[in-house]
This record gives C-alpha cells, structure tokens and sequence, in this order.
C-alpha cells in the first residue's frame, strides 16, 4: 500500500500530481474543492461505523473530540445513530463537538472509568450500544469496554501504545465485540454520496482557507488546533 | 397474536383500555400522544428498514406511496440512505412523498417495467441498492426485481395476491436478496427513539385532528385519502 | 466474463491450454487430477452453501438430485447441517444420493406441493431451516417456498423458466429469504481445503474414465445419466 | 440466572429433580445418558463456534486442551472448518486432543509467542481464520492476537485474570475481531441434533463410570485429569 503524505511517498501538496485513472472518482457538480478534499478524513469515520453496523436508533458514545472522532460522530449521528456523546480532556475540543452535533459531551479529564461510566449512562438514558474509540491510551479503551452494554461493539480506531492493559475478564464475561480498523477500503462512492445528498454538512469544518504558497502559515495555523481542518488551495 | 383491531379483537378507540404491563412501553416526556400514536405504523417501516440493512450511501427505490411506502421512505432516508426515489400511480401521493423528503417520484401509471427502470435509474444515478415493495401486486413485483441492482434486496412489504409471476430468472441470474416482512417485532424503543431524537418529523403527517366523539366523521375523511393519517383524541 | 466452454470459449479438452498466472490455484501433493477437475462443481455448490450460511445443527433440504444438487448437498452435510433430504423424480438418483450421504429421499413424482411438504416434515422431524432448489420448474420452487420454515432461508440455484408463478403471499407471510446464486466467485481456496482435508469424499463420484481420445464416447456414457459426471483424462 | 452447581444452587446429583417443563427438551430415542450429559459442556463449544461463525474452509487454532478447548475444537472440525491446531502445555492433553480429532497439536510450553506463531503458520500453512482462547492467561490472548491472520477473529472463551496486557495495536493494525462469550443460550436442540446426527461422536469422552454411591470416587478420579470428563449415573 503507498498513500500520499505517507514516507516515503511525499504528499500532493502541488498543482497537478498523476495517478492512475483507475484511482480516480469522479465528484458531483454541486461539491466544492474544499469538501472534496474532505472524503479522505470521512473515509476514516465511515469505514468505522461501516464495521460498528450501527442499528437503528442505537445509541453512541464516542471517545476523544479530535478530527477522527468528530467525523465519525458526525457519521453515526447523519445515519442510524438517534444520539451521540463525546468524551474529550480539552473543553474546546467539546465545544466544537457540541457546534457540528453532538448531543451530550463529557469531559473526562480526572474522572475514574467507574464514574466516566455512570455519567455517560445517566446522560445517555442507558449504556451505549457501540463504543468508537478514538485516542489509542490505555484509559479510554478501559473506558469504552465498561461503558459499552451487554452484547455492544466497541470499535477501536485510534492507533497508541503496543500493548495495553485491558479489563479482559469485562470483554468475555459480557459478551463485548471489539473490532480493530485500520484506514478504510471501498468508501470512496460512499463518502462521495454524504456529501453530494447534504447528510453530512462539512460548513463548520471548513473554516481556515490558505492559498498553496501559503502553506507554512497554514501549516503552523492547523498546530494551534482551534479548527478541525486547515484548507489550502493547490489550483491555479 | 392477537392484536387490537385484528378480529376477532376491538380497537382501541375508547378512553381506558387494560393491558399487561410487559407490553407497556414509557414514551419520553418530551413526545405528544399523536407523536405516540404514530409508534406502530413506524414499526412497520422500521422492521421493513431493519431487515433491509440499508448501507450508509445507498440509495433506496421504494414502490408505492401509501402511508407504509411514505414512513419507510422517510426512515430510510432518515437513517443510512442518501436518496429515495418513491413510485406511486396517483400524482397527488407523489405530491405528499415529495413533501415528506422523497427525492424524487415517478409516476409508474402506463409504463411498462422495461421503462419504468430506466427513468428510475436516471434519476438515481444509478441501480437502487435497496428496493422496497409496498403495493403487492404483479406489476410492481416484477418493476422490484428488473430495478434493484446485481445482489441487491428487495424487501417485500405489501400483502397482496396468493400468486404472482415473478420474473425468476432475474432473481438468480442478478444473485437478488428477497426478504418477506410482516409486522414487525421488538421495534418499540427504537421507533420511540426516533421520535424523541426528532430523527423522524411527523409534523407534516399529524394533520387531521379529532375527539373520540367524531370518530365516525374522522374515518370518513380517512377513506377520502388526503392525509397519511387522522388522530382521534381518546384521551377525556 | 469468460469461461472455458461457454460460447464463444472453447472448452479446455486438450493436452496444453495457457491461462494467466492470477487464475491458476496450485493443488496439494496429495490431491489427484480427477480430484482437482471436481473444483469447479464444488465451487457451485460452495457458493450456494455459503450464501445459505447455513446454522450449525441446520435441516437442509434439497430439491433436485442432479450434479449440482447432488454435490450441493454433500457439502451441507459434511458442514453444518447435521440432516439433509434430497428430493426428485427419478429413483435412479434418489438412490444414487442415498450413497453420497442423503439421510432423507422424497420421490416427488405426481404429489402436490401440499403432500411433499406433509412428508418432508415428517422425515426431516420439522420443516426444513434451509432449502436449495435446484430445478428451476415451477413446482419446485412453489415446493421450496412452501416447505421452509418460518424466517427462513430458499437458495435458489436453477437457472429455469424465465417468469414463474410463486406463492408471494406465502413469502411474505414466513418472512421467508429466497437468495439467487449464480456460478461462484473466491471459492478456489476453500473447495481445495474441502478435498485437501477430506472432509468432502469424491471417491463415489469419480467412476467412469476416459483418455483424451475416448472423449466422444465419453459424452455418450455422461448422457445416460448413470454416473454423476464423466472423466476425461487430457494428460499424455 | 441461576444453575444447577452455580452457588448458593446446589447440584443436581440426586436421583429426582424438579425442574419447569419450559427448560425440558426431549432426547431422542437413540441418545444414552451419558450422551444427553454431555449436552451441556456441548453448548459451551456450540456458543463459542457460533459466535466464531466460521466459514466453510476455515482453520482454526484453539488455545489450551481442557474439556472446552477439546469440545470447541470437536464442534469446529465436525462443521465447517477443515482443519484445527490445538496448544497446551501439557503433552498428556495434546494425546488426547489427536484421538479427538485435533489435526495438529503443539505443546506451547517455554515458547515465546513469535515462535509459537512461526510453528502455527507453518502447520497449518498459513495463519488461523479463527483462533478460540480456551485458557484465559496472558501468554495465550497475545498468542491468539499475533497468530490469527488479518481481519481474522479471536473468540475470548476461557475466565481469567480481571486485566490482561494485550497487544492492542496488532488487533487494530490488524482488523482484527475479538469477540467475548460466556455460557451459551439457545443451544440445546442444535446440541441434542449434533448428537443425534452422529456428527459430534462422543465415544472417546465417555470413558469413566460411577454410580451416584460412588460420587466421592468419581471426583477424586476427575481430578486426575486423565480423561476429560467423568460420568455419575443417577437412576436407580
């Protein structure tokens, strides 16, 4: 597998890049550049609710407020999912999380999984069906496995430590299935029909615009982490 | 089974009626009693969308515009479907599909299945995924089968003829998922679910408002046909 | 798609044919030539057998004991169905399917669908989890239909008459799942692992023998129908 | 829930217990005793390999050689696998395991997990579809990790530590499935029809008698570990 950005291959950061037509899809006439250049980072949310097969009217809680997990939060919430709940350490991360739709937030910074649980419960009227987690350490995946219910899916997105300690005797003894993913695979058509049909609303991702000599600057702006996506504009 | 209003069982239609508690279902503070009434033809649609597994991003055909074909359609497309494209032979229930987020309609009165197909299929794009039959009659059977896409589910709603001649060949040489539903079974706290989440807005469904004394005036304007559904107020 | 000995493809009888590389599987030490010709049937009736996916402890019932309903059924046998009833019109193969491991045989000859389905159930203890029609004449799938049980599975494999008169209503009503297959796709692997293992004996099926020169007098032997298929031997 | 043998419930080693006639199945008139005994150790393994769902073709590797990790690996050769390692540590199990059916046997004692991975692989000749821990430790859930292939799936049978260190970035790389099951539920007619069907022989379980006088005895020879189960008649 070879992907732009990812060494050794360098990124696509110029005006014209050549692939293989065979890798190309064609986006609808209503869809701008900028939510073009969205597909990738929703191809991550919808390949994990793809593998979470959310059912209809299940509830969702998502760990970590980053670009993974709001995308996919927004996702589950535009498609079967009736309510989501994040979990963030950094309160302007779920203030961005409340803004493109999530029902409830929480913020988890110091609280024991025991209570992270009974707060998520209390907010989402019963223990979620399906877990998306997000950030990789060792708390949260312990969070996801004693908050998800009896029977529920825990999908684990975010890629951490090696290895993890994990409340193993949990998974079996209620029957939780944990389900590892990794990039995406046939989302293309997919994530291209989101945006064309307006499920997904990318106007309040789209926020900082650079021009492509701009890119330091826009590069340096993405760091300071106050939007979700920095744009730059690699045409003429 | 038994069920109100399935002979030999009355209906409901009085002020109190006892039934166990089992079968009793809380709805949420924040739901009206005609938001309520409208949990069993959700069910309907519900467990019809349920077995169809719709992917995030089909695209979904529905045939006929009656009250099941309309709340389908609206849970499909409220949930993982991205367009709808809902059939009837009466322009005025098109009229009230397009009003409740039909994409598009086609009036199939005339065509014949062979054309049918092709203005479905240019209005889709593409083939449906998903097709939905809710008239039950030969015709509409046969345009199900000829539009669903290679591999594609046709989900058979409608009861209608003992026998009907289906195009089988189609069936096995298009590998075509048919799946018969009837009823519906454990649907209550999804349906309630996508009620309280206002994931379903059946505001342009209640329109037709009466008391328990006008209930004979209420089921007159019922077989009048221009409303999905009337609400008659059992309550004092 | 191509295929050997589909129009306008020759058929692979001679001593050398040249195919790509990505289609060649290569066949373990212990498996023989005659053994390896039988992977393309298999493959038949894999598919069927894995779109079916049938449940540990299924009943299956087949209709039809031809080469592809023959080998379908073995394969359900040897997987997870502990109980398999074949069914047709000619005692010939009926006898011939008691050998290769039908538990049940049904002469249907002359019985109603209502008949067959009374004596199907008595001998298989309940109405069959999954049937696999393999016929493709009316009455065959009417029986297919009839037979199943509540919710369950009708694999159709038959390419028959091009419109069929079906008891929709009977579908509907069992919320009944009727899948068309076609050919086969990725079953290589797995029907190599099937004879590898032995958990599929061939050895009933590969009596008659012929070298390359003998072939027309081998299509002549495989018309009587007396063997379920012919072997014609390309090597030197 | 409550068992028979689950404290405070005592066990049913008595000549007459009462039960509700709802937990009753009727065993067939050719299944012994000593067979319909083993109905329940026999659900352990069908839940397991259910929830596996494993495909026609599939191998599978089962961690630890007790009475479930047999059982399991027994159910999952007579369905639809084709072949099956089986690891302890003890070579006496490993004895046992090969007359039950075990394909391949390795005794995992002292090694590290890549080479027991690298001996897996190599037996089996390429790695597990579906690997079934049936021990509970630590070494064997990273083992279950590190040798199922990519997008494979590791079912969590066996009760052990509260917390595991868990190699969960491989599970994530990997796509990897991980799925807990404990108990089973609606497993008896599919058991009773293992039984019956001769699929699941179980002549080589059922090798150490007792009347229900001589109960103390039976125990003390069960603890000896030299066969896998011992029975206790308590008719009269």
């Amino acid at each position: 597998m070879e992907f732009f950005a990812l060494p050794p291959t360098d990124g696509a950061m110029r005006q014209f890049v050549t692939i293989d037509a065979d890798y190309c899809f064609k986006i609808p006439n209503n869809m701008s550049m900028e939510e073009a250049s969205f597909l990738e980072p929703l191809s991550v949310g919808l390949h994990a609710c793809r593998k979470a097969n959310i059912g209809i009217g299940n509830k969702v809680l998502v760990l970590g407020a980053g670009p993974v997990g709001l995308i996919t939060m927004m996702i589950a919430k535009a498609t079967n999912a009736t309510m989501a709940l994040i979990t963030d350490i950094r309160d302007h991360r779920l203030e961005i999380a409340k803004e493109v739709g999530a029902d409830e937030t929480v913020n988890v910074s110091g609280l024991s999984a025991q209570d992270a649980v009974e707060i998520i419960v209390e907010k989402l009227g019963e223990a979620p069906d399906v877990v998306i987690e997000c950030c990789g350490v060792q708390s949260s995946i312990e969070l996801a496995i004693k908050a998800v219910k009896d029977g529920g899916k825990v999908i684990l997105v975010a890629l951490g430590a090696e290895y993890v300690n994990v409340p193993i005797l949990e998974v079996v003894a209620k029957e939780i299935n944990l389900h590892g993913v990794i990039k995406y695979s046939n989302t293309w058509p997919a994530a291209i029909e989101m945006i064309r049909s307006g499920k997904i609303k990318l106007d309040k991702l789209t926020l900082a615009h650079y021009k492509l000599d701009e890119a330091v600057e826009a590069f340096k702006y993405a760091q300071k982490g106050e939007v979700i996506k920095v744009f730059i504009d690699c045409g003429s």
